[in-house]
């Protein structure tokens, strides 16, 4: 179950001291080959730290070695400093590893605005490349290395015939449609070309990580990388792969939802009856970040009307007095009016199922998950750099 | 200080019965002469309540003669029979007044989704009638028979040359840009055309209440009418009737900041250096609703990450590398990185005041006005329907 189950992988962690809390803090991963085929996607916010600069350069010729990755500090909106510390880690773990520098990766998570304890990060990279193996715990470890406000270490493995694909990520907030503030690395030793990957990467994010939105909040880090090692000798289908990558993914996000900051309620809001399937997820979109909606999630509370006004605001075609909406499958809100036992339909449980028929009979669909607000997310969020 | 200061008018409050907490829950305003000039500005969601459709309609030849108001249910999402309903309550009223049913509005706050509960409801007219007076104890009367979650009275005066205006206002949550949650009436005596009430009425809004944004969420309800009496028999020009407008619509918007649900820091959030004024309003926006943003703001934690990160998904021209961050006038962030002693300015005030310069250069720049996301206000909107 872990980023090192794909032949021609190895992984190591090591607490550098970069976290107060004495946490593992430094991960790092490394294609052995035969082949390093590489995929990034990124962040959409024009505010990026200076490790997604560098890993977009890297991974643009569809080649990397190998991922170094330190959480307890974003190395964002340090400036020039900032870009020069990237390159720096990138630097010496090349000559390490005796690698180009070009191929390696630079990921960061943490706080935003802190220069990077250069020092203690450039003295973590010996060890990580001491500690490389390829055994299940190795890979393990590397996703404990990289959580911040995390609770569970998330991974994941996807079997096809005769390859593999592996899978961490981090993320618990500041989850939006630019992907979760999220770090997710994902391995395999399909033997795949930098077009296949990019391709696979692309659809399965735009469908998973991509309409996972806890808080509107977007990060100035969000980074998926994908490392083929072919090291199975299999080439899969596009198809066959680009349906792993994306059950991969899905999985992932699955898990951040699980354990998005202070979650008590899992929300899936599905939108249907308007002209698109964009104008769908912006709707859906709409009511997944509405506060009020969110709060009433929280109390079990089956105030539909909170869904009607905050959908009537979404940029979506609808038919404002023929707008239908289901808590679990049961109707609350029939053609824009309360429907008979509304009030009473059960929301305790952890899973709310949203749907929303827009009315107007268009074929377009979207789904987006997202959680409640709970007094939980205030506490974790107002107390975050302090 | 009420809407019975200008000569020319009357109000009144009763308890009908529809709050169950047995507070006042219907008022009336009614405009004496001997002119009757109306103006309306209402909510941009399009799911509207059916009192918005009716006061829309009444209020569209620039004359009206009273308006009734009822909290504790917001006649939305009723279909044709909350059509109906509003409908009635004008058609009685306007007999018990002797005055053209046409001439009526309609205004309801509280609960979507419930039918109105009309025997108590019309039972409530009669008494609304019979206590119709002129002091200012009959306007506050009437003030507070509109509230909801709101903790206080709004209400505000001010004077002309020989003419005043006077105001009421509700709204305490689901405040965002087309409008706040919030029901207001401003009055007149001042002898002004429909088309002066309907041009200051629209200026004065959309820099006051619609650069209020409590939580991102737009009510059905919205409605901000204007009633003018011209008893004062003065006829001010057009720039001192609208600056006077605006006047008693920032006071209303500033009353409804400091009393928003849950609230215990107030944020104003100025953004310069971009392109266009829209730029820098929707830039303001987009931090203000940033429930990272406002987490730290409650926690009076100075994490200036959160703003670069929020302001880089905004729709607005920017140079991500030269974003400048004022807290209370010092800078946090200077060409997107952190500037000295950042960390350590001092937020445990109830006042905070957020500038952002885009660097541009550009000459727009715009004002929002927000709050912190607290425990309270998750508190609040967890179990309002239940």
């Amino acid at each position: 179950m872990s980023i090192t189950t794909p032949a021609g992988f190895s992984a190591a962690a090591t607490t550098a001291g970069i976290k107060a809390s004495g946490k593992k803090d430094m991960a790092l991963v490394v294609n052995n080959g035969p082949d390093y085929t590489a995929a990034g996607v990124f962040t959409r916010n024009r505010v990026v730290a200076a490790p997604v600069k560098l890993t977009r350069r890297a991974v643009a010729d569809g080649q990397l070695r190998a991922v170094v990755y330190n959480s307890g500090n974003a190395n964002a909106c340090n400036g020039a400093q900032g870009d020069a510390d990237a390159y720096h880690t990138a630097e010496q773990l090349a000559a390490l590893l005796d690698v180009p520098v070009s191929e390696v990766a630079v990921c960061s998570t943490g706080l935003i605005g802190e220069p990077l304890p250069m020092p203690i990060l450039l003295e973590g990279l010996a060890p990580l490349v001491d500690g490389l193996g390829s055994q299940p715990t190795d890979g393990t470890a590397a996703a404990e290395a990289i959580m911040t406000t995390d609770m569970v270490v998330k991974e994941t493995v996807i079997h096809g015939e005769g390859w593999t694909i592996g899978g961490m990520g981090k993320g618990a907030g500041m989850m939006a449609p630019s992907l979760a503030t999220m770090l997710v690395c994902l391995t395999t030793d399909a033997s795949i070309t930098p077009d296949m990957a990019d391709a696979a990467l692309r659809a399965a994010t735009s469908v998973t990580f991509d309409t996972l939105d806890i808080d509107g909040s977007t990060s100035t880090n969000d980074t998926v990388v994908l490392l083929a090692s072919g090291a199975s000798g299999v080439m899969p289908s596009q198809e066959e792969f680009a349906q792993a990558v994306r059950a991969a993914c899905d999985d992932l996000a699955s898990q951040m939802q699980a354990d998005a900051e202070g979650v008590t309620k899992r929300v899936s809001i599905t939108v249907v009856g308007t002209s698109t399937d964009e104008q769908a997820l912006a709707a859906a979109r709409t009511v997944g970040r509405d506060n009020l909606f969110k709060c009433a999630m929280f109390g079990s509370d089956p105030n539909w009307g909170r869904v009607l006004a905050a959908v009537g605001m979404a940029d979506a075609d609808m038919d404002p007095e023929h707008i239908s909406v289901y808590f679990n499958d049961q109707a609350v809100c029939l053609d824009s009016c309360g429907a008979p036992g509304a009030r009473d339909v059960d929301l305790s449980g952890a899973d709310i199922e949203v749907r929303i028929d827009l009315g107007t009979g268009g074929p377009g669909r979207a789904t987006v998950k997202t959680t409640d607000l709970s007094h939980a997310y205030v506490e974790i969020n107002s107390e975050y750099s302090t």
